[in-house]
């Protein structure tokens, strides 16, 4: 019973099928990555494979793998070509980088150029406005939060390109697990602000690879 | 103590600060009709202005206003000049309308052309395939779905635009409220659904005028 | 079986034990109103006393109190005379005033001077930037915010004095009841602030007396 | 203190009691291993066994057990004999196979054949139309599916026959621990899905004995 | 914008669509109602038809309808033909027969012949015992009960054919709005019980049609 | 900074403070116990002292202590003088265990007769009908049960003496922590029963104690 | 479908069936009130009878009725016979009166002696503290409070008799409803205090009834 | 990708930034200690820094930390000045000091006189009363409590300074997380209490810098 990988994604979505190693057997993980090494043509990208369960995968199938320990990712075969479009991907804290950085990775994985703008809350929120002209420049901003995910609010209000909310789960108390940031990006006063699944640095990026499709369905028509 | 609208969000994020009826009194809701009836060069939206709170209004400033029961929105003064792009407003129920209309009227008064599809959920997914290559036309597709919200799933692995989720509150049970398909939308098996707060078609539609505030940036430059 | 009133609370704890009437059948109110009707030195408030409740009460009692219908209080026999110390009570929104309103007529009935800072939130940063200084300049400030009650982790940063979030129950789908304002306030990235119970302004402004009441022990002694 | 097991079960339910491993100490799993293996007329079934533990049992009771490191589960004393009537085990994704394995061992251990259809959910949902004549030819469906379940919705409006929706506690943020799952299968559109508790394999492996008895009743008669 | 009715449900699932009247407006209804007035060969199911929605529909589209004003259910032209097979719907305590009623009814409009046997909650085991062979001479037995729904849990142990729980929204405190219902019977030590969404009679009656069509599929090959 | 024992707490409730040894450090605990083995007239109950803590202490406090595995109670100096009166502890299933020891752990300290009758849950409520007359001969009856603790039911209209049930946080999905259990108790359709936080053994076993006082001095004036 | 009466409950459990109007169709009301007029030898209590229902009653089933409105109770065929033992009902506030006065009228109709002992909430210790040694003086004695429900905790440490929590749905924002009220007693610091569902005086009262059902069997023997 | 830390915040707010440890990479850690032992101008407080987090850190910035293992947290380069004012710190029980001795520690890295008054819990009120006058003498009283938290209330009642509950995370069942203390505390009858999050003995010694900030600018005025 080995895990069915969706070859055609990528020409059907513009974005390929991602594995979530979460949930998944170790020795079915090996199975995927012994088909996919077999193909080359196929880059890919894993998601939330843990240090721990990283460090137990045979060496020839981990090897090939571009491994980063902040966001849990890696890539095989390399990137896709690069797009047009741009992504910008705010952070409110340092504790934010971890999504942040699975935000970074697909958009690299996918060719799209992106920009990481990282510890800018609002309990400082001079800092934000002298970064603001930077992140307006984008055509997309991702904005990864936890505890009061207040700086989804102030940018809906400061920046007239599509913001995408990614609530995280840090913190403890009323924060942990990451309910309070996505409700109170859910319930933001930033009209038009639309929102992710807790820590979903990786659907994030999907959803601005949607957006710069249209933008390029566009341009090309 | 009056309402304090905000004449220059147009200008400044390419969307009219909409007037969330819901919760103000009655008396500031007037008094800002009368400092709005007075500023004909400014059209405004009034959005979750239930009938009974309509009815309550004196008629001077209540005939002025282009009032939809289904919605329970009002526009005042006409609608926005006519942009550029496309959006699809698909719903999985009939019972969804009222929410699915809140933001085909708010698209429609930001000049933003749409089509409204209903009544395609996925107890007949047939419905749904008879009419996706419709929806995948558009650059935007709002889905609008309550109870198990499937349908938002389903439309993810079949059109590769911006899907934005609208959860409605219909149903009763572990339905009443809207929780189970907001959570649902959120932990979406279609990869790059975003997610309103439950019932708010106005900031669907706002989200899309983000998307094609970014589209027609990158078209014009 | 009658209401029992503390008389002597405001000698105990610098604050008048309030009549929360919520809840209170009409006929113990009515019975209490002229307990205290008799006794013109022991002035009263009373909270959370709705208008529909409030129209049924026998004129001879309801005549002689000071109603407002905005924040459903009461005020009984004048106020308290006025002490020394000043409050900012800060809304983010219309909608708040209800709440803000009923911390401010507590503040009024103890003889507390105070200022009210309406419509002030985050989706119009720079609203709030101009009134800074202002908002700086009292001993307490009291925040008044629902939705994602962003506001309060914004003023948490840029005030150096006591600030006293009130998360209140507007909106509708994850904001409705306001859990996630009071859960966004707690968890709040602007260090040091404290909450009370949603919608309760009361309970705000006795957070205030009680740091005035330290204050003032601290300037006469 | 011994476990108790009911050796009727069988005859009075059709099925027979499982033993539930989980919360049981070590010593007394020990004690009802030896019990039963000294009755070989009985085979027996053991869930939710989970590696760590099966581990540290002594070799004497540990070995005669057919244990599937998969689905957590133990058969002791072989099958029962088979019966007539037919099940499909159907999921979303690969991690749900855990789940599906325990209804698909209760199946194999209680004699009923079943099939098991992994990987058809709905982020494609041709591959699930590719399938679905293959999947109408059973008695029973057992939906497995979790995050959104939404496969559960589309079978429900697809097939005819009893469905037994399964949710599984697969996934992070909001779909962590199953009860969004949960949740969107009760609330499914699809009508007439029944559900089982989160991760409860055996248990929709049990209501299909359940309807396989009736069936078998109805023939018989 | 009318409601779009599935014709041809009951072929395909061998259960007519059934208009849900709850979140429908008034106006949607009269529409629907007067298209199928017009089609005397359709037979209709009406759900949560409240009265005080039923008393304020027409005259000519109301009086056709048979209405029943403990279920809130309404039939037109009459019932599909009798089929094979029976069910016993048993109720806890007399609250819940609102609910109860709802599931007879479906199953009378679908010519299922079936028993209803109320009040015989667990707080007089012996009420229960004293009627339990009646109870297991049916095909499939549907449980509704509320507060802590252990019917369901004792019937699961005393019979071996397909048992549907029904969680009820009676009671008050911890009981109000069925989930903890739900959740006791989800959690049932009565292995192999389903569920079905709080108060959704009619979809346990649905559950009960694919059972019986499972059953007569096998009776006729 | 050392635990303040309360010493009188016997004498002035009938029943000695416990030492709660969750989240206290070990420490802590360590001076506490030092403390009361130079006081032995004082025996000392310790409750929730898992085995990973206990194996932690130093030989010279741990040797004195007569630890249960089962129950991670630990007894110092004997058990307090035999009381009249006497209770039954029911449990449902063999995983309630661990929750009935702890309370008839407490009551063999407090010097209380009681007996305990496990395994005799619902699902197989014969079981329990042969032992109602053993269990109704107590003056108090604990019941013990998790998952939908319908056993408290069933008991609550057999027996007419106090009942005291104790949720458990057996199971898993729903059932896991235990709320639907301790919800189904508060539920319960026996009237008259009353309920302790989940795997509160101790507190049920003080309950009866407070019983067995009240019996007492009644008996003894 | 009548409601079933069990006239054998007083017999069986020493207390009688009381009959929960909530959630009961006025008719189903009605027509066992008819029943149990034409037997006087069974008195008879009704509870949650509220006001808007008692005015609906025909006449000559609502004349013989003894009604009150604060507790929602009738009264039906006069008292039981006087009993031994006393019961002290303490409430924190006035507004917990409603549901203290359910209790107090349950026991007033089994013939039970006691006392309501209103508004000493710990808000002002002293005044339960003069009230400590009257309370003491009961063999049960139960504590009727919303809110933080701290008197529960309070008299836990202060009383060695029986304790039984009544949380009641008293108060807005955290504490509507009574949860936190029902949780807080659940977790209180005095030991051997057990707790009813919300607002559940009636229950309270019956706990009160089986333990002087104990006392009384063994003062008796 | 640094740790920015905030330079100016002490002098901006009268509080520094405090490095909030949990969710931090050990490398990003690292790297802002060495960054902050180059500058011993700037005193330094880093909270929930566990100890097995610590014991990893490299030596050489290990060694410069003034570490508390109960209140996890570290001091570098000393304390800051002393200012004027004082503060109660007040535990319910022994399991409460770890967050009360976070509370303790940033008072003394700020230069705060304060006392720790542990152990004063309701379920023996007469040790509260006995150091009543010693808590009333201090301008600001942090109480630290969990379970029922009923200490907030009864304080609240006696003491007419300011008053910040701190709900803590111990206990377990309805207790577990601390949600039941901070509900009971914000539910509080004791008018005024204000409340942080679970656990954050940092936030409410900010707090009360806060407070003391604001008399002292009155003081100095």
């Amino acid at each position: 019973m080995s895990v069915k990988y969706d070859y055609q994604r990528l020409e059907r979505l513009g974005m390929p099928e991602a594995i979530l190693c979460d949930g998944k057997h170790a020795e079915h993980l090996e199975q995927l990555l012994e088909e996919l090494l077999a193909r080359p043509e196929h880059p890919a990208l894993f998601t939330r494979l843990h240090q721990q369960v990283f460090d137990t995968l045979a060496p020839h199938v981990a090897t090939p793998l571009d491994y980063c320990r902040v966001s849990n990712t890696a890539i095989l075969h390399g990137v896709l070509p690069q797009r047009t479009g741009s992504v910008a991907v705010v952070t409110a804290g340092t504790s934010d980088l971890r999504v942040a950085m699975e935000a970074s990775r697909t958009l690299e994985f996918t060719g799209i150029p992106h920009t990481l703008i990282a510890d800018v809350g609002v309990a400082g929120v001079w800092r934000l406005l002298e970064r603001i002209d930077e992140i307006r420049s984008h055509d997309v901003v991702i904005v990864v939060a936890g505890m009061d995910a207040a700086l989804a609010s102030v940018l809906g209000g400061l920046v007239d390109k599509c913001i995408i909310g990614v609530p995280t789960s840090i913190g403890y108390g009323v924060a942990a697990g990451g309910n309070t940031a996505l409700n109170a990006m859910l319930a933001s006063c930033g009209q038009g602000v639309t929102v992710t699944n807790i820590d979903n640095g990786f659907g994030a990026a999907c959803a601005a690879i949607r957006i710069l499709n249209a933008i390029n369905s566009q341009v090309t028509t």
